[in-house]
Protein backbone atom coordinates (compact mmCIF):
# COMPACT_ATOMS: atom_id res chain seq x y z
CA UNK A 1 0.00 0.00 0.00
CA UNK A 2 1.26 3.47 -0.97
CA UNK A 3 2.68 5.67 1.82
CA UNK A 4 0.12 8.53 2.55
CA UNK A 5 2.16 11.26 3.66
CA UNK A 6 1.98 12.30 7.11
CA UNK A 7 -0.19 14.93 8.44
CA UNK A 8 1.52 18.38 10.00
CA UNK A 9 0.41 19.38 13.16
CA UNK A 10 1.10 22.98 14.27
CA UNK A 11 0.35 23.53 18.03
CA UNK A 12 -0.63 27.12 19.01
CA UNK A 13 1.45 28.55 16.42
CA UNK A 14 1.70 32.23 15.88
CA UNK A 15 3.05 34.12 13.36
CA UNK A 16 0.62 33.36 10.11
CA UNK A 17 3.59 34.20 8.41
CA UNK A 18 5.19 30.88 9.57
CA UNK A 19 2.03 28.91 8.78
CA UNK A 20 2.30 30.42 5.06
CA UNK A 21 6.19 29.34 5.34
CA UNK A 22 5.32 25.80 6.59
CA UNK A 23 2.97 25.40 3.70
CA UNK A 24 5.79 25.99 1.20
CA UNK A 25 7.97 23.13 2.17
CA UNK A 26 5.29 20.99 2.79
CA UNK A 27 4.43 21.26 -0.54
CA UNK A 28 8.04 20.79 -1.51
CA UNK A 29 7.99 17.71 0.01
CA UNK A 30 4.77 16.30 -1.30
CA UNK A 31 3.16 16.70 2.00
CA UNK A 32 -0.51 18.26 1.91
CA UNK A 33 -2.18 17.72 5.36
CA UNK A 34 -1.82 20.68 7.37
CA UNK A 35 -3.85 21.06 10.66
CA UNK A 36 -3.77 23.74 13.08
CA UNK A 37 -4.45 23.92 16.47
CA UNK A 38 -5.28 27.07 18.34
CA UNK A 39 -3.37 29.60 16.04
CA UNK A 40 -3.13 32.72 17.56
CA UNK A 41 -4.29 35.13 15.29
CA UNK A 42 -7.36 33.34 14.37
CA UNK A 43 -7.51 31.58 10.96
CA UNK A 44 -7.40 31.80 8.19
CA UNK A 45 -5.01 34.52 7.91
CA UNK A 46 -4.10 36.27 4.62
CA UNK A 47 -0.39 37.07 5.22
CA UNK A 48 -0.11 32.97 5.57
CA UNK A 49 -0.88 32.34 2.07
CA UNK A 50 1.14 35.36 1.37
CA UNK A 51 4.12 33.98 2.35
CA UNK A 52 3.24 30.42 1.18
CA UNK A 53 4.28 31.73 -2.75
CA UNK A 54 1.57 30.00 -4.33
CA UNK A 55 1.89 26.51 -2.35
CA UNK A 56 -2.26 27.56 -1.73
CA UNK A 57 -3.80 24.07 -0.92
CA UNK A 58 -2.44 23.08 2.38
CA UNK A 59 -3.58 26.36 3.51
CA UNK A 60 -7.46 25.91 1.52
CA UNK A 61 -7.38 22.73 3.42
CA UNK A 62 -5.84 23.36 6.70
CA UNK A 63 -8.17 21.85 9.55
CA UNK A 64 -8.48 24.34 12.74
CA UNK A 65 -8.92 22.37 16.52
CA UNK A 66 -9.31 23.71 19.47
CA UNK A 67 -8.10 20.45 21.41
CA UNK A 68 -4.77 18.84 20.76
CA UNK A 69 -6.57 15.26 21.49
CA UNK A 70 -9.13 15.99 18.87
CA UNK A 71 -6.58 16.85 15.84
CA UNK A 72 -4.77 13.60 16.46
CA UNK A 73 -7.84 11.65 16.87
CA UNK A 74 -7.46 9.73 13.92
CA UNK A 75 -3.78 9.16 13.58
CA UNK A 76 -1.85 6.24 15.31
CA UNK A 77 1.67 7.46 15.16
CA UNK A 78 2.28 10.80 15.58
CA UNK A 79 6.08 11.84 16.76
CA UNK A 80 6.73 15.19 18.23
CA UNK A 81 9.42 17.15 17.33
CA UNK A 82 11.41 19.48 19.90
CA UNK A 83 14.62 21.23 19.67
CA UNK A 84 15.71 20.04 23.16
CA UNK A 85 15.34 16.82 24.80
CA UNK A 86 12.63 16.84 27.38
CA UNK A 87 12.52 14.81 30.78
CA UNK A 88 10.11 12.28 29.21
CA UNK A 89 9.93 8.46 28.96
CA UNK A 90 9.44 8.57 25.42
CA UNK A 91 11.85 7.73 22.76
CA UNK A 92 14.27 10.28 21.42
CA UNK A 93 14.68 9.49 17.36
CA UNK A 94 16.44 11.28 14.61
CA UNK A 95 14.01 12.57 12.00
CA UNK A 96 15.87 9.59 9.37
CA UNK A 97 14.57 7.27 12.18
CA UNK A 98 10.93 9.26 12.46
CA UNK A 99 10.49 9.19 8.68
CA UNK A 100 11.67 5.13 8.22
CA UNK A 101 8.87 4.76 11.09
CA UNK A 102 6.00 6.81 9.52
CA UNK A 103 6.88 5.14 6.20
CA UNK A 104 6.25 1.97 7.83
CA UNK A 105 3.17 2.63 9.27
CA UNK A 106 1.64 4.70 6.90
CA UNK A 107 2.18 1.57 4.44
CA UNK A 108 0.34 -0.01 6.53
CA UNK A 109 -2.70 1.96 5.90
CA UNK A 110 -2.04 3.77 9.56
CA UNK A 111 -2.79 7.48 9.88
CA UNK A 112 0.34 9.05 10.90
CA UNK A 113 1.80 12.66 11.83
CA UNK A 114 4.19 15.27 12.87
CA UNK A 115 3.42 17.86 15.61
CA UNK A 116 5.04 21.06 15.81
CA UNK A 117 4.87 23.34 18.77
CA UNK A 118 4.65 27.27 18.51
CA UNK A 119 7.22 29.74 17.52
CA UNK A 120 7.88 30.41 20.87
CA UNK A 121 6.77 28.00 23.33
CA UNK A 122 7.43 24.79 22.15
CA UNK A 123 5.45 22.02 22.73
CA UNK A 124 4.30 21.25 26.70
CA UNK A 125 5.04 17.72 28.41
CA UNK A 126 1.24 17.09 28.05
CA UNK A 127 1.11 17.62 24.51
CA UNK A 128 4.09 15.35 24.02
CA UNK A 129 2.62 12.83 26.42
CA UNK A 130 0.04 12.32 23.69
CA UNK A 131 3.11 11.33 21.03
CA UNK A 132 4.73 8.41 20.24
CA UNK A 133 8.50 9.41 20.09
CA UNK A 134 10.59 12.79 20.43
CA UNK A 135 12.19 13.69 17.07
CA UNK A 136 14.91 15.80 17.64
CA UNK A 137 16.72 17.50 15.16
CA UNK A 138 20.49 17.80 15.79
CA UNK A 139 20.98 21.24 15.60
CA UNK A 140 24.40 22.82 17.91
CA UNK A 141 24.09 23.34 21.29
CA UNK A 142 25.55 27.29 20.38
CA UNK A 143 22.58 28.37 18.52
CA UNK A 144 18.94 26.16 19.38
CA UNK A 145 16.78 28.76 17.70
CA UNK A 146 15.36 26.79 14.74
CA UNK A 147 12.87 28.22 12.68
CA UNK A 148 9.44 26.52 12.25
CA UNK A 149 9.49 26.02 9.04
CA UNK A 150 12.80 24.77 9.39
CA UNK A 151 11.84 22.23 11.56
CA UNK A 152 9.47 21.24 9.10
CA UNK A 153 11.61 21.12 6.05
CA UNK A 154 14.12 19.04 7.42
CA UNK A 155 11.40 16.23 8.79
CA UNK A 156 9.20 16.70 5.00
CA UNK A 157 12.81 16.09 3.50
CA UNK A 158 13.67 13.26 5.39
CA UNK A 159 10.22 11.64 4.72
CA UNK A 160 10.61 12.25 1.36
CA UNK A 161 14.33 10.69 1.04
CA UNK A 162 12.45 7.59 2.63
CA UNK A 163 9.52 7.18 0.14
CA UNK A 164 12.23 7.23 -2.62
CA UNK A 165 14.28 5.21 -0.72
CA UNK A 166 14.59 1.53 -1.48
CA UNK A 167 11.77 -0.37 0.19
CA UNK A 168 12.14 -1.21 3.57
CA UNK A 169 11.30 -3.99 5.56
CA UNK A 170 8.21 -3.43 7.32
CA UNK A 171 8.53 -1.75 10.74
CA UNK A 172 8.63 -4.49 13.28
CA UNK A 173 5.46 -4.60 15.02
CA UNK A 174 4.36 -8.25 14.95
CA UNK A 175 1.52 -6.71 16.65
CA UNK A 176 -1.92 -5.73 15.26
CA UNK A 177 -2.80 -2.32 14.27
CA UNK A 178 -2.56 0.35 17.28
CA UNK A 179 -5.61 1.91 18.28
CA UNK A 180 -5.95 5.81 17.14
CA UNK A 181 -5.47 8.99 19.74
CA UNK A 182 -9.25 9.21 20.33
CA UNK A 183 -9.58 5.76 21.48
CA UNK A 184 -6.26 6.26 24.19
CA UNK A 185 -7.56 9.41 25.24
CA UNK A 186 -10.57 8.19 25.81
CA UNK A 187 -9.29 5.60 28.03
CA UNK A 188 -6.82 7.39 29.65
CA UNK A 189 -9.67 10.43 30.85
CA UNK A 190 -12.02 7.24 32.20
CA UNK A 191 -8.96 6.29 34.43
CA UNK A 192 -7.96 9.37 35.26
CA UNK A 193 -11.63 10.29 36.12
CA UNK A 194 -11.47 7.12 38.80
CA UNK A 195 -8.61 8.15 39.84
CA UNK A 196 -10.36 11.66 40.64
CA UNK A 197 -12.78 10.05 42.36
CA UNK A 198 -10.39 7.63 43.82
CA UNK A 199 -8.52 10.81 45.79
CA UNK A 200 -5.80 9.57 43.76
CA UNK A 201 -4.50 12.88 42.14
CA UNK A 202 -2.80 14.59 45.39
CA UNK A 203 -1.86 17.22 46.18
CA UNK A 204 -4.28 18.63 43.39
CA UNK A 205 -1.08 20.99 42.08
CA UNK A 206 0.87 17.70 40.75
CA UNK A 207 -2.07 16.40 38.97
CA UNK A 208 -1.19 17.37 35.69
CA UNK A 209 2.43 15.92 36.03
CA UNK A 210 0.89 12.70 37.22
CA UNK A 211 -1.81 12.04 34.48
CA UNK A 212 1.45 13.10 32.02
CA UNK A 213 3.20 10.21 33.23
CA UNK A 214 0.65 8.29 33.38
CA UNK A 215 0.16 8.64 29.47
CA UNK A 216 3.56 8.51 28.57
CA UNK A 217 4.00 4.85 30.66
CA UNK A 218 0.97 3.78 29.42
CA UNK A 219 1.16 4.91 25.52
CA UNK A 220 4.12 3.24 25.34
CA UNK A 221 2.22 -0.10 25.03
CA UNK A 222 0.74 0.70 21.86
CA UNK A 223 -2.56 -0.97 22.42
CA UNK A 224 -4.38 -2.14 19.83
CA UNK A 225 -8.62 -1.55 19.71
CA UNK A 226 -9.12 -4.92 21.54
CA UNK A 227 -6.87 -3.81 24.19
CA UNK A 228 -7.89 -0.68 24.55
CA UNK A 229 -11.78 -2.06 25.38
CA UNK A 230 -9.70 -5.14 27.43
CA UNK A 231 -8.14 -2.32 29.72
CA UNK A 232 -11.40 -0.17 29.70
CA UNK A 233 -13.20 -3.19 31.27
CA UNK A 234 -10.15 -3.87 33.70
CA UNK A 235 -10.71 -0.39 34.98
CA UNK A 236 -14.48 -0.57 34.98
CA UNK A 237 -13.77 -3.59 37.24
CA UNK A 238 -11.56 -2.23 39.05
CA UNK A 239 -14.02 0.85 40.29
CA UNK A 240 -16.99 -1.75 40.02
CA UNK A 241 -14.71 -3.64 42.23
CA UNK A 242 -14.02 -0.61 44.67
CA UNK A 243 -17.70 -0.43 44.52
CA UNK A 244 -18.65 -3.83 46.29
CA UNK A 245 -16.01 -3.44 48.55
CA UNK A 246 -18.04 0.04 49.52
CA UNK A 247 -21.60 -1.32 49.78
CA UNK A 248 -19.78 -4.14 51.94
CA UNK A 249 -18.07 -1.83 54.38
CA UNK A 250 -21.53 0.70 54.65
CA UNK A 251 -23.35 -2.46 55.68
CA UNK A 252 -20.81 -3.58 58.08
CA UNK A 253 -21.49 -0.12 59.41
CA UNK A 254 -25.07 -0.13 59.30
CA UNK A 255 -24.40 -3.44 61.37
CA UNK A 256 -22.97 -2.07 63.90
CA UNK A 257 -25.47 0.72 64.01
CA UNK A 258 -22.80 3.44 62.47
CA UNK A 259 -25.04 4.54 59.57
CA UNK B 1 42.23 15.86 11.16
CA UNK B 2 38.60 17.29 12.64
CA UNK B 3 35.97 18.40 9.65
CA UNK B 4 35.96 22.04 8.71
CA UNK B 5 32.26 22.64 7.83
CA UNK B 6 32.51 23.65 4.42
CA UNK B 7 31.30 27.57 3.06
CA UNK B 8 28.43 28.77 2.33
CA UNK B 9 28.32 30.78 -0.76
CA UNK B 10 25.48 32.87 -2.29
CA UNK B 11 25.39 34.07 -5.68
CA UNK B 12 23.56 37.40 -6.20
CA UNK B 13 21.03 36.81 -3.21
CA UNK B 14 18.57 39.25 -3.23
CA UNK B 15 16.54 39.89 -0.49
CA UNK B 16 18.66 40.41 2.75
CA UNK B 17 16.41 38.53 4.80
CA UNK B 18 17.25 35.43 3.08
CA UNK B 19 20.96 36.31 4.05
CA UNK B 20 20.02 36.59 7.46
CA UNK B 21 17.72 33.54 7.16
CA UNK B 22 20.34 31.40 5.87
CA UNK B 23 22.75 32.96 8.45
CA UNK B 24 20.34 31.68 10.85
CA UNK B 25 19.91 28.09 9.47
CA UNK B 26 24.00 27.63 9.41
CA UNK B 27 24.34 28.84 12.88
CA UNK B 28 21.64 26.33 13.66
CA UNK B 29 23.69 23.65 11.96
CA UNK B 30 27.12 24.37 12.90
CA UNK B 31 28.04 25.87 9.22
CA UNK B 32 29.78 29.56 10.02
CA UNK B 33 31.82 30.72 6.92
CA UNK B 34 29.33 32.61 4.62
CA UNK B 35 30.44 34.30 1.28
CA UNK B 36 28.47 36.48 -0.83
CA UNK B 37 28.59 37.22 -4.53
CA UNK B 38 27.20 40.65 -5.94
CA UNK B 39 24.46 41.02 -3.17
CA UNK B 40 21.70 42.58 -5.00
CA UNK B 41 21.31 45.27 -2.32
CA UNK B 42 24.97 45.68 -1.43
CA UNK B 43 26.59 44.58 1.79
CA UNK B 44 25.85 44.71 4.92
CA UNK B 45 22.53 45.09 4.77
CA UNK B 46 20.82 45.67 8.60
CA UNK B 47 17.95 43.58 7.64
CA UNK B 48 19.78 40.29 7.07
CA UNK B 49 20.71 40.97 11.09
CA UNK B 50 17.27 41.41 11.87
CA UNK B 51 16.02 38.08 10.41
CA UNK B 52 19.12 36.43 11.94
CA UNK B 53 17.55 35.91 15.13
CA UNK B 54 21.15 36.66 16.92
CA UNK B 55 22.80 34.28 14.79
CA UNK B 56 25.00 37.27 13.90
CA UNK B 57 28.42 35.29 13.52
CA UNK B 58 27.70 34.15 9.92
CA UNK B 59 26.40 37.67 8.91
CA UNK B 60 29.58 39.56 10.74
CA UNK B 61 31.93 37.36 9.14
CA UNK B 62 30.66 37.38 5.71
CA UNK B 63 32.83 38.29 2.87
CA UNK B 64 31.42 40.22 -0.15
CA UNK B 65 32.95 38.86 -3.73
CA UNK B 66 32.74 40.37 -7.52
CA UNK B 67 33.16 37.32 -8.75
CA UNK B 68 32.38 33.96 -7.92
CA UNK B 69 35.78 32.66 -9.59
CA UNK B 70 37.04 34.27 -6.41
CA UNK B 71 34.84 33.21 -4.01
CA UNK B 72 35.56 30.06 -4.04
CA UNK B 73 39.37 30.26 -4.80
CA UNK B 74 40.84 28.87 -2.28
CA UNK B 75 38.22 25.51 -2.01
CA UNK B 76 39.30 22.02 -3.91
CA UNK B 77 35.76 20.59 -3.23
CA UNK B 78 32.43 22.66 -4.01
CA UNK B 79 28.94 21.49 -4.90
CA UNK B 80 26.53 23.41 -6.58
CA UNK B 81 22.71 23.32 -5.14
CA UNK B 82 19.96 23.59 -7.91
CA UNK B 83 16.07 22.97 -7.68
CA UNK B 84 16.74 21.26 -10.88
CA UNK B 85 18.67 18.82 -13.30
CA UNK B 86 21.10 20.83 -15.58
CA UNK B 87 22.27 19.95 -18.82
CA UNK B 88 26.16 19.25 -18.44
CA UNK B 89 27.70 16.45 -17.48
CA UNK B 90 28.65 17.07 -14.04
CA UNK B 91 27.74 14.29 -11.46
CA UNK B 92 24.23 14.85 -9.47
CA UNK B 93 23.81 13.75 -6.47
CA UNK B 94 22.02 13.84 -3.08
CA UNK B 95 22.34 16.49 -0.35
CA UNK B 96 23.35 13.55 1.77
CA UNK B 97 25.71 11.93 -0.76
CA UNK B 98 27.40 15.57 -0.82
CA UNK B 99 27.56 15.58 2.69
CA UNK B 100 29.58 12.62 3.43
CA UNK B 101 31.76 13.20 0.12
CA UNK B 102 32.42 17.07 1.75
CA UNK B 103 33.35 15.55 4.89
CA UNK B 104 35.51 13.09 3.24
CA UNK B 105 37.48 16.24 1.58
CA UNK B 106 37.36 18.04 5.03
CA UNK B 107 38.63 15.62 7.40
CA UNK B 108 41.63 15.30 4.40
CA UNK B 109 42.78 18.95 5.48
CA UNK B 110 40.65 20.17 1.79
CA UNK B 111 38.49 23.48 2.00
CA UNK B 112 34.96 22.77 0.92
CA UNK B 113 32.15 24.64 -0.07
CA UNK B 114 28.56 24.86 -0.81
CA UNK B 115 27.20 26.84 -3.79
CA UNK B 116 23.48 28.80 -3.79
CA UNK B 117 21.86 30.31 -6.73
CA UNK B 118 19.95 33.62 -6.18
CA UNK B 119 16.29 33.72 -4.93
CA UNK B 120 15.24 34.41 -8.87
CA UNK B 121 17.71 33.33 -11.11
CA UNK B 122 19.27 30.60 -9.41
CA UNK B 123 22.41 29.69 -10.75
CA UNK B 124 23.67 29.45 -14.46
CA UNK B 125 26.01 26.85 -16.09
CA UNK B 126 28.50 29.07 -16.28
CA UNK B 127 28.69 29.11 -12.29
CA UNK B 128 27.76 25.29 -11.90
CA UNK B 129 30.79 24.88 -14.36
CA UNK B 130 32.73 26.09 -11.15
CA UNK B 131 31.70 23.00 -9.59
CA UNK B 132 32.14 19.44 -9.04
CA UNK B 133 29.12 18.30 -8.55
CA UNK B 134 25.43 19.18 -8.97
CA UNK B 135 23.36 18.84 -5.23
CA UNK B 136 19.98 18.24 -6.43
CA UNK B 137 17.29 18.14 -3.43
CA UNK B 138 14.74 15.59 -4.20
CA UNK B 139 11.17 18.14 -3.93
CA UNK B 140 8.37 17.31 -5.72
CA UNK B 141 7.71 18.64 -9.33
CA UNK B 142 4.25 20.22 -8.74
CA UNK B 143 5.98 22.70 -6.26
CA UNK B 144 10.00 23.41 -7.29
CA UNK B 145 10.09 26.90 -5.48
CA UNK B 146 11.86 26.00 -2.73
CA UNK B 147 13.16 29.22 -0.54
CA UNK B 148 17.26 29.81 -0.30
CA UNK B 149 17.33 29.18 3.51
CA UNK B 150 15.33 25.51 3.45
CA UNK B 151 17.70 24.51 0.61
CA UNK B 152 20.81 25.66 3.13
CA UNK B 153 19.04 23.87 6.02
CA UNK B 154 18.62 20.51 4.23
CA UNK B 155 22.31 20.78 3.16
CA UNK B 156 23.70 22.00 6.64
CA UNK B 157 21.38 19.16 7.95
CA UNK B 158 22.95 16.52 6.02
CA UNK B 159 26.18 17.86 6.62
CA UNK B 160 25.46 17.48 10.22
CA UNK B 161 24.37 13.99 9.98
CA UNK B 162 27.29 13.00 8.51
CA UNK B 163 29.69 14.57 10.80
CA UNK B 164 27.76 13.23 14.10
CA UNK B 165 26.64 10.00 12.09
CA UNK B 166 26.23 7.65 15.39
CA UNK B 167 22.50 8.64 15.89
CA UNK B 168 22.47 5.41 18.74
CA UNK B 169 24.80 7.64 20.59
CA UNK B 170 23.81 11.19 19.93
CA UNK B 171 20.53 9.67 20.22
CA UNK B 172 20.34 7.51 22.92
CA UNK B 173 16.98 6.07 23.92
CA UNK B 174 16.24 8.43 27.28
CA UNK B 175 14.38 6.05 28.75
CA UNK B 176 15.47 4.72 31.84
CA UNK B 177 16.23 1.38 32.44
CA UNK B 178 13.32 -1.07 32.70
CA UNK B 179 12.19 -2.54 35.98
CA UNK B 180 13.47 -6.37 36.45
CA UNK B 181 10.39 -9.20 35.85
CA UNK B 182 10.14 -9.48 39.22
CA UNK B 183 8.68 -5.95 39.73
CA UNK B 184 6.96 -6.68 37.25
CA UNK B 185 5.34 -10.13 37.95
CA UNK B 186 4.55 -8.25 41.16
CA UNK B 187 2.44 -5.87 39.60
CA UNK B 188 0.60 -8.50 37.42
CA UNK B 189 -0.44 -10.36 40.22
CA UNK B 190 -1.42 -7.44 42.00
CA UNK B 191 -3.89 -6.14 39.57
CA UNK B 192 -5.00 -9.85 38.82
CA UNK B 193 -5.97 -10.56 42.36
CA UNK B 194 -8.11 -7.26 42.18
CA UNK B 195 -9.65 -8.68 39.04
CA UNK B 196 -10.69 -11.77 40.56
CA UNK B 197 -12.30 -9.92 43.39
CA UNK B 198 -14.05 -7.75 40.86
CA UNK B 199 -15.48 -11.36 38.98
CA UNK B 200 -13.40 -9.91 35.90
CA UNK B 201 -12.60 -13.40 35.12
CA UNK B 202 -15.22 -14.97 33.72
CA UNK B 203 -15.47 -17.61 32.50
CA UNK B 204 -13.20 -19.40 34.50
CA UNK B 205 -11.70 -21.31 32.14
CA UNK B 206 -10.58 -18.07 30.07
CA UNK B 207 -8.58 -16.92 33.36
CA UNK B 208 -5.59 -18.00 31.87
CA UNK B 209 -5.56 -16.71 28.23
CA UNK B 210 -7.08 -13.07 29.87
CA UNK B 211 -4.31 -13.28 32.08
CA UNK B 212 -1.75 -13.70 29.28
CA UNK B 213 -3.16 -11.05 27.15
CA UNK B 214 -3.21 -8.41 30.23
CA UNK B 215 0.11 -9.12 30.88
CA UNK B 216 1.74 -9.15 26.94
CA UNK B 217 -0.20 -5.59 26.57
CA UNK B 218 1.18 -4.21 29.85
CA UNK B 219 4.48 -5.29 29.14
CA UNK B 220 5.23 -3.92 26.09
CA UNK B 221 5.35 -0.05 27.92
CA UNK B 222 8.99 -1.71 29.41
CA UNK B 223 7.56 0.56 32.79
CA UNK B 224 10.70 1.71 34.84
CA UNK B 225 11.33 0.94 38.68
CA UNK B 226 9.40 4.24 39.20
CA UNK B 227 6.55 3.58 36.93
CA UNK B 228 5.50 0.32 38.34
CA UNK B 229 5.40 1.97 42.04
CA UNK B 230 2.97 4.37 40.28
CA UNK B 231 0.67 2.17 38.57
CA UNK B 232 0.55 -0.22 41.86
CA UNK B 233 -0.60 2.80 43.68
CA UNK B 234 -3.48 3.56 40.55
CA UNK B 235 -4.26 -0.30 41.30
CA UNK B 236 -4.56 0.22 44.95
CA UNK B 237 -6.60 3.54 44.41
CA UNK B 238 -8.99 1.94 41.55
CA UNK B 239 -9.94 -0.96 43.93
CA UNK B 240 -9.71 0.51 47.60
CA UNK B 241 -10.57 4.08 46.89
CA UNK B 242 -8.29 4.88 49.77
CA UNK B 243 -11.60 4.97 52.04
CA UNK B 244 -12.79 8.36 51.08
CA UNK B 245 -15.37 7.10 48.30
CA UNK B 246 -16.44 4.34 51.03
CA UNK B 247 -16.89 7.06 53.62
CA UNK B 248 -18.91 9.22 51.19
CA UNK B 249 -21.05 6.56 49.99
CA UNK B 250 -21.83 5.08 53.57
CA UNK B 251 -22.75 8.73 54.60
CA UNK B 252 -24.74 9.09 51.67
CA UNK B 253 -26.87 5.50 52.86
CA UNK B 254 -27.17 6.72 56.25
CA UNK B 255 -28.90 9.56 54.64
CA UNK B 256 -31.37 8.05 52.60
CA UNK B 257 -32.32 6.20 55.57
CA UNK B 258 -30.69 3.05 53.60
CA UNK B 259 -28.92 2.33 56.80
Amino acid sequence: MEAKSPVVILNEPQLAENIGAVARVMANFGLSDLRLVRPRDGWPQERAWASASGANWPLDGAQVFERLEDAVADLRLVYATTARPRETQLPVITPREAAAELKAASEAGQGVGLLFGGERAGLETGDIALCHGIVTIPIDDRFRSLNLAQAVAINAYEWRMGVFDRPREAFAHNIAEPADMESMVGLYEQLEGQLDEAGFFHPPEKRPSMVRNLRVSLGRARFTDQEVRTWRGVITALSKGRGRVLEKLARQKAEKGEG
